[in-house]
């Protein structure tokens, strides 16, 4: 079945906005309206609102970007973390992706990307001097970079240790190695180096 | 990434009401809404407000239950359209797939779903006594029963003869035989037997 009539213009408009989402096309997103159709309106009327109160409602913290229903998110606002160590990401999911493992008890600096040339994006259009800014006020004593193990991860690391490390405040990256239940012969041979060279004591 | 605390409540929400559409994850849901947060305001509103046109704004043809933006859909009011034959189908979605072959000039009935004793619909439930009434009015001469080759189709197919035969029209359903393109050596049995019974005269 192609497209070439609705019988609806407002039912194809909204296939059509479904179909601008990625991974969804044209025939899913006539799916999906399909499956919205059938439900009762009220129903539809709360996906519509929440889409609506999405991107007006939400706001990005003042102090680490990340994203929050209120000025200073829950993380920043939290009495119980510690504000001396600052964890620097280049998303929201990696922010929730840290939160899930429990282990981290720090705040976070949302960058909003990744220096990435191919893709046009350069210091400039991600949240640095805010975070040199905060790093200057004093007061952190750890920056920790957790990007990505990617060279645009790579490159962000190198110029975010070039502008910070002027300043008293220890850098630190994420440990690079062995992933928890790999095969070492499945292990790529940059990553099996790595990991020899960080080699730890034993610890029973 | 499991996704045990949201940042946000808004962004939960819009990720619940996404991830209730048939064959969207919450993986995919929360990937879908971290979309429309890049987009610009103006986008995203267009997005949510279709969706609550949509509901709100479509109805179905008084005629032939067809979805429409009007009372009477694009089809029902057409002049050239034949008002003599009516093509029973199911949802409007084979109301598309027919209006696509552009091989059709009469109208639609569209009933709305198929008589199905396992998912609880009956006759009741369909838009059967409408068409009972346009039959019995009169000018109709042909009904063409265009519903799915399935038990349910079968079954849907059977009553609405047992309703309408009794009036004075002609009743069709669409031929049955193997598809375009099939190789006779993976066609069904059932299939193979019913083109063989129903063959025609070879026309150059």
């Amino acid at each position: 079945m192609s497209f070439t009539e609705f019988p609806s213009r407002l039912l194809e408009e909204a296939v059509n906005e479904f179909a601008s989402l990625p991974g969804i096309g044209r025939k899913t997103a006539f799916r999906l309206v399909m499956n919205l159709l059938r439900r009762n309106p009220a129903e539809v009327e709360r996906f519509g609102e929440s889409i609506l109160r999405l991107r007006s409602g939400i706001c990005y913290c003042k102090v680490c970007n990340n994203i929050s229903d209120t000025e200073i998110c829950n993380i920043c606002g939290d009495p119980k973390r510690d504000k001396s160590i600052v964890c620097v990401v280049e998303n929201i999911q990696d922010v929730m992706a840290i939160e899930n493992t429990r282990q981290y008890k720090g705040l976070y600096h949302v960058l909003g990307g990744i220096i990435s040339p191919v893709d046009g994006i350069g210091p400039a259009d991600l949240k640095i001097d805010s975070l040199e800014e905060k790093v200057k006020e004093g007061g952190i004593s750890e920056i920790i970079l957790a990007l990505s193990t990617t060279m645009e991860g790579d490159t962000t690391n190198f110029y975010l240790y070039k502008r910070l490390s002027k300043y008293n405040t220890f850098i630190t990256t994420l440990a690079r190695g062995v992933a928890i239940g790999d095969e070492l012969e499945y292990t790529d041979e940059i990553t099996l180096g790595r990991a020899l060279n960080n080699r730890n004591p034993y610890q029973q």
